[in-house]
C-alpha cells in the first residue's frame, strides 16, 4: 500500500468545474489503493481579495485577526473537494489545521509548521477515507488559526507528508514539472525527469517559479520525494510524468549531466560605492548597516585598490529594497567614506547551475567564454559548489540563457509544443 | 459595569466602510465602560455566494462539509472587525465558534446551541478587550464545525447574551425598530417602544421579519432584554431609540395597548376536501399523513356536516410545500374519502396580536365587525391567547391593515419618514 500527499494550486481549483477535475483525478489514486491526502490552496484571487479586505480595514492589521480572515480561502476549497470528492463515490473529509492539529509557531502571517498530529488522520485513512487539509494554515501555541505566508501551501503538502511517512507528494501546478530553462525563452528547454533538493533549491531561488522554496529546503530535509505535475494535462500513460525532486543518491551516474539548468533573475539592482578608503572594517561598515536593515546582499564585488589607498565596491539588493538601501548607506556615508553611490537596476543575474560540477572543473570557464563570444559583459560572479552566476546587462538576457543552454549540450531534438 | 451583546447583519457587515461604521458604534459602548461583546453575520450576499458553490458541487452535499464552507462568512467578518476596532484604538480580538467554544448539537447545517464556555471570554472581558463573535457556527460533539441554519446569527446573539448574562442584547439590523405593522403599507404606522416576547413571536411568525423567530423563542426562555436598532439610524440621543423586547412584567399598565400590533402573511395557501365522511377518525385521517410528511398545517375550519352525511374541511399549507401536500392527500384518499381537492394560493393571513386583549373581551368581534363593513369575506379564523387570525382574499391584504390600523387606534400623529 503506498501513502500519497496530492496539493493542488489555486488554478487548480479556481471554481467549481475545476475541483471537479481535481476529485476525479484524486479518484484515480484512490481507485489503485492507495491511501492519499489532499493538501488544497484558495480559489485563484480570493487570498488576495481577503488580504486586500486586511488592508482596507487598516495598514497596520493585526497579523493574528489576518490570518483568521485569509485562511478561509482554503477552509472552503477544502469542504468544496469533500463535497465533490463524496459526488463520486469517493469517501472523503476536510481536516482544518486546528482539528488536527497541525502546530505551528507563534509567528502570525509567516508562521513555521512544528508538529503535525496524525493520529485521528492516519484512523480515517485506514478506513479508505480521502483526508482533504486546507493548504497554509495552522495553530498557533495560544490556539489561534496561523497561516504560513503567501505561497505556504506547497510547504504544508510536504510537511504533511514527512509527518505522514508518506512514499510521495505529488504537486499540481500550471506548468508540467521544471525545465533546463524557461521554455518562453528557449523553446528547446527539456523536462527534467529528476532533479536534486540542492539543484531545485538554487533554481528556484534564481528565478525557475515552480515550487516555493521553503517547501524544496523541507523537503530535503526531511527527505520527502516530491513530484511536480501538472494539473491541465493528463499524462496516466506516462510513468514519469513531470520531474521527480529528490536526493542525490536516488540519480543514476548514467543520467546525471554536468549541468542541469539555466536560470535568470532580473528582480536584483547593483549599487557601487566609489572610492570607499581602502582600511580594515570598510567592508562591515557597509553591509553591517544593510544586515541590521534586513537588506540582502547577494552578489559582492570589491575592485583591486587604486594608487590612491581606495578602492570601488559593487554589489546587488533587491530591487524592491534599492531606494531603501541607497538611504542606509547615505545614512552611513560619515563611517563608509565613500565618495558616491551609482545604481543601476538593468542588470540580470543568469546562473548555471548542477551537482555535476562538483566533480568537474571548467564549468566556469566555459560559462565565461560562451558570454565573452557574444560579448557580453560580465559585471560580478558568485559561485557555490552546484551553481556559476553571473550579473550582466539586463537586455542581454534572452541571449546569454540561449547561447548558456546550447554550450551546456541541454537544447532537445525538438521545440517544446 | 453593563455587559451588552451587540449583533450586526449582513448588510452592516457588507464591506469595509460599514465594518467601520460597526466599529464606532461599539466603539461608543466600549467607551461608556460597557463590557462587549459583537456577534456578526456574513457579508450581505457572502452566504449564498458559499451555499451555491456547495450546491454546485453536489445537490446531495454533505451538511458537515457544508458547515466548513458557509461558516467561513462569519469568520471574515469577525477578523474584520476585530482589525477595525483596533484600528480606533479599542482593543479586540475574535473568537471562532470552536475557541470559544460554542457547543451545539449534532444537527449539521441547523444546529442547536447547548452550551457556552465563557472562561476564557470573561476573562478577556474583564481585560477591556472587545469579544468579536462569528454567529451561525458552532462546534459539534465529534469537534466538527456546525452552522445553526439561515438567520442563525440572532439566535447566536442572544445565546451568547445568555451564558454571559448580558443585561442587554442589541440586534442592529435595517430597520430601527419593530412597528405596529409594515410601514410600506400604512405610512402611520407607529414604532413600538416596547413589545413582549409572545407578542414579537406572533408578530414575526406572522410576517414581520425582523429577529429570527427561534432567536425570540431563546430570549423568552432564557429572559434575555433584547432591543432591535438600526445600524443606519444614529440615535445617539435617543435613550430608547429601537424597541425592546422583554417580560410582560417589564410592560407598565399605563404604556399598555390593547392591541399591539397587525401582521400580515402572503405564504400560505388554502386547501379544501370536499365531500368528507362525517365520521370518527375522518380529521386523524388528512392530517396525520401531512404530519408525517413534515408539512405544517396551520388554520383548520370544518364545516357542518351535511344532511348527506359528509362535510367540507378546509385548511392552510405553506405555499412551497403545496404541491407536496397535494400529492400526500391524493396518495391517502382511500383513506380520507373525500370528493375532490380544491387548492387557492390566492389567500392572506391577517392578524390582530397583543398581550391586553387577554383582559378584554371584543377584540375579534371588532375585527370581523371591521372587515365585514369594508366587504372583505373572512375564509378562516384561528385565535390564542394574544391573537386572532383570519385568512382573507389576497387582494385585500393591504385594506385589511390599514382599516383595523385605524379601528384599532394604531395610527400615529404624523407619517413615518
Amino acid at each position: 500500500m503506498t501513502r500519497i500527499v496530492m496539493k493542488f494550486g489555486g488554478t487548480s481549483m479556481a471554481g467549481i468545474e475545476r475541483i471537479r477535475i481535481v476529485a476525479e483525478r484524486v479518484k484515480r489514486e484512490w481507485e489503485m489503493g492507495n491511501e492519499v491526502a489532499v493538501v488544497v490552496s484558495a480559489m485563484a484571487g480570493e487570498t488576495d481579495r481577503l488580504v486586500n479586505f486586511c488592508r482596507e480595514a487598516s495598514s497596520l492589521y493585526d497579523p493574528r485577526e489576518y490570518d483568521v480572515v485569509v485562511s478561509s480561502g482554503e477552509q472552503i476549497t477544502s469542504g468544496l473537494l469533500a463535497i465533490a470528492l463524496q459526488a463520486i463515490g469517493v469517501p472523503a473529509r476536510s481536516w482544518m489545521g486546528w482539528q488536527l492539529p497541525i502546530r505551528t509557531s507563534d509567528g502570525h502571517a509567516s508562521a513555521r509548521i512544528e508538529q503535525i498530529d496524525t493520529t485521528a488522520l492516519g484512523q480515517s485513512l485506514a478506513n479508505r477515507e480521502v483526508a482533504v487539509i486546507p493548504g497554509f494554515q495552522g495553530l498557533a501555541p495560544g490556539e489561534r488559526v496561523t497561516t504560513l505566508g503567501r505561497g505556504g501551501s506547497d510547504t504544508s503538502a510536504v510537511a504533511m507528508a514527512a509527518a505522514m511517512k508518506a512514499d510521495r507528494c505529488d504537486i499540481y501546478t500550471d506548468v508540467d514539472g521544471v525545465y533546463t530553462t524557461d521554455p518562453r525563452i528557449v523553446p528547446r528547454a527539456r523536462k527534467l525527469k529528476r532533479v536534486t533538493y540542492e539543484e531545485m533549491l538554487e533554481l528556484a531561488s534564481v528565478g525557475a517559479k515552480v515550487l516555493q522554496t521553503r517547501s524544496v529546503g523541507l523537503a530535503m530535509k526531511e527527505g520527502v520525494r516530491v513530484q511536480v505535475l501538472s494539473s491541465f494535462v493528463d499524462a496516466t500513460d506516462d510513468p514519469e510524468p513531470g520531474t521527480l525532486i529528490v536526493g542525490e543518491e536516488e540519480i543514476e551516474d548514467m543520467e546525471r549531466q554536468l549541468i542541469t539548468g539555466i536560470a535568470h533573475d532580473k528582480s536584483e539592482a547593483k549599487v557601487t560605492l566609489a572610492e570607499v578608503p581602502d582600511r580594515p572594517g570598510a567592508v562591515a561598515a557597509i553591509f553591517g548597516p544593510l544586515a541590521q536593515a534586513n537588506i540582502n546582499v547577494d552578489m559582492i564585488v570589491q575592485n583591486i585598490a587604486h594608487s590612491t589607498g581606495s578602492t570601488d565596491v559593487t554589489f546587488t539588493v533587491p530591487r524592491a529594497e534599492l531606494t531603501r538601501a541607497l538611504d542606509v548607506l547615505e545614512k552611513a556615508r560619515g563611517d563608509i567614506g565613500f565618495s558616491k553611490a551609482i545604481h543601476d537596476t538593468r542588470v540580470a543575474k543568469i546562473s548555471v547551475v548542477g551537482v555535476g560540477m562538483r566533480s568537474h572543473a571548467g564549468v566556469a570557464a566555459t560559462m565565461f567564454d560562451t558570454l565573452g563570444a557574444r560579448g557580453i559583459n560580465i559585471l560580478a560572479i558568485t559561485t557555490s559548489e552546484i551553481k556559476v552566476s553571473v550579473l550582466i546587462e539586463e537586455d542581454y538576457t534572452e541571449l546569454a540563457v540561449r547561447v548558456l543552454h546550447t554550450a551546456y549540450g541541454l537544447d532537445s531534438e525538438e521545440e517544446a509544443a
